[in-house]
């Protein structure tokens, strides 16, 4: 017999879905309407500049993508990489080889530009692979690495791809909301994001962003984008300016409801307030953790305020760990991915998630299990420390 | 300034979003939690089993795609189309010419079997088809046609199907919950659908089950799926059988609390009653219409339930209509579509909004928006005569 779900209540501290507001979840519930009521296309008007904001960016084609982040990573490189491109991809974790995988499945060569998971995408690397390939149409990197925590120089980055006459793809999943994204400033070209990390909404959609040098080539295309709910002509179509939208696909009218709540909460507090707020609450925690005697594993000036990578001290079980946190503290933290799994946890402060009640409750529950398995930790230190923090 | 969005409560007798029941709204904002949580995985194993009632299959393969019917449409045509193949595809409505051109972006080439807007897909012209194109690998059509309000004989057209030792991809998109849609006994290979038609849940998820044969193909493939969102091989790694599951994308947990109350209340209430009751408002619907001197667009024998095509009586301003009553009455009706558009209105009774308040609803404020305009209607007799079937 199969019953209604009643979920428990977590405190979402992995590398996402974090914490939803209850405003969020309110405004998720609202009465459905149709995807072509004029009240909800007003909203979709609405959504679109509120996505501007976030992503600092003018872009007209700045739309949220009816599908969760990858599916907004896959639209960046169907609508831009041609069969027979050469697109230099960088990967310091998990999510570049996704990208490698895209280009691969658009009919395109992946230049590879690796660094150590852990450690920020080398700039000295990217150009020497630019000098190596001239031809090079696109430069593809993760800002903010969901897989290690770590932040990469978009600016530089950007730079670099627009130096060599290519056009940027970036993955801000992880960063839009936490830290600085400034999309215009840095002359990023396609940029995609999710809703359930630093902007605290449901998962599922996935904002993305088109720069006019994006468009200008999506326009040239001489052949179809191989994905026909992700092609951006016909999305355009549907999302665009023009008076009479054209049919694509129905939107998902709740999620979008919940994302405009939560992208208003983001304009109401302000960028600049947020990332503060994220910084802030990350000193605490770094504060606490180091006082318990846990180390970073990332370096301090590449490190997400939003997710902070901790090594796991030798000897703890880090499955038995996470289990505990979950069970017994209703906590969710991440554990590790790829080359990091079983020697890092993920703890994510995002978004509404970032705030002091969640710091301190993640140090309590932590410092408790792991002094039960007789970790090598230091006890009654974190809570003064991530305290001195908060008050200093 | 823009503020939070309070949207109206609207009564949706359109092609779907149809109007969604407060338990599955209560559903849906439930607190999120992570996609990896033990609890949240034992909830996609209770979705996989209530989407295996709904289409009435065993598939092994069957779950939702994170994202709309066209995507669920998109994930059927990229793991099982391979550049080169012959496709026949049937089209006689909007959805068959969507689905030539997810055929074409595979690289493969549609053998159109064409119908008139409003009629089924003639079974014969398809054995034709496949006389003259014996080396066909699929056969592709929509079972109910939600531009023209249309029922195919899916059955008929997958024993074709697996006769010419083809697969068989159904559209069930307008179909599923609301009329009988049995995919073992109909013997097909890849079934799609959406949520926001008479499942009644939001828009944005697509469920999609498999045969084993389709799941043999998707195996012997030898070359990767062009889409890596909608890749079956990864997406089965996530929501496989196997014990570890393999993190492909973040699943969009609220929604699929909603989709799982959803699927309980039609376990509940049993595919067997869903179907009388959709037929038996649509009867009423139909009686109210023909007694108010409206007729329908499409014969007795082919019409679904919940979906009824209206033709609009000439010297009637279709616009100004469906403004009307969803200005006035906070009623949504649909507009025809690509053939039909400005000759037909789309009645929907679909799911929870299939019902008697709905009915009436509807036909009152269709005649008191007709009369307004003067047009050649019979007033005060509807009522009764969706009354008398409701009673009768």
């Amino acid at each position: 017999m199969t019953n209604s779900f009643y979920p428990p209540r977590r405190t979402l501290m992995g590398p996402g879905p974090s914490d939803v507001s209850p405003r969020v979840l309110g405004a998720l519930s609202r009465p459905t309407i149709g995807h072509l009521d004029p009240l909800f296309v007003q909203l979709m008007d609405e959504i679109k500049e509120l996505l501007q904001y976030a992503f600092q960016t003018d872009n007209e084609l700045t739309l949220p993508v009816s599908a969760p982040g990858s599916a907004g990573m896959e639209a960046c490189f169907v609508n831009l990489v041609s069969p027979g491109d050469k697109v230099i991809v960088c990967q310091n974790g998990v999510f570049g080889g996704r990208m490698k995988e895209n280009v691969e499945r658009c009919g395109a060569t992946a230049v590879m530009v690796e660094d150590n998971w852990g450690e920020p995408v080398g700039i000295d690397k990217v150009a020497t692979a630019f000098e190596q390939h001239p031809d090079a149409a696109i430069l593809a990197f993760v800002h903010a690495e969901t897989s290690t925590g770590v932040r990469s120089d978009a600016a530089a980055l950007c730079a670099l791809a627009t130096e060599h006459n290519a056009l940027s793809i970036v993955d801000t999943v992880t960063s839009l909301g936490g830290i600085e994204v400034k999309v215009d400033d840095w002359g990023a070209d396609a940029v995609y994001s999710g809703t359930q990390k630093c902007l605290s909404c449901v998962p599922g959609i996935a904002p993305v962003t088109f720069s006019e040098r994006a468009v200008a080539r999506i326009n040239d295309r001489s052949h179809k984008v191989q994905s026909w709910f992700l092609d951006m002509q016909l999305v355009m179509g549907y999302w665009g300016g023009s008076s009479k939208r054209a049919y694509h696909h129905t939107a998902p009218v709740n999620d979008l409801y919940a994302l405009h709540e939560s992208l208003l909460m983001l304009q109401e507090e302000g960028l600049e307030a947020a990332h503060r707020r994220h910084r802030h609450n990350h000193q605490a925690l770094v504060a606490g953790l180091g006082a318990m005697g846990l180390a970073m594993a990332v370096a301090p000036e590449y490190r997400l305020p939003q997710l902070n990578s901790v090594l796991i001290p030798e000897g703890v079980d880090d499955g038995l760990v996470r289990s505990a946190l979950l069970q017994e503290f209703d906590l969710e933290i991440g554990a590790g991915l790829g080359a990091l799994a079983g020697k890092t946890w993920r703890i994510g402060l995002m978004g509404y998630a970032s705030n002091e009640r969640n710091v301190i409750t993640c140090l309590n529950a932590l410092e408790a299990v792991l002094a039960r398995q007789g970790a090598p930790i230091t006890t009654g230190a974190a809570l003064d420390a991530a305290q001195a923090v908060f008050r200093g």
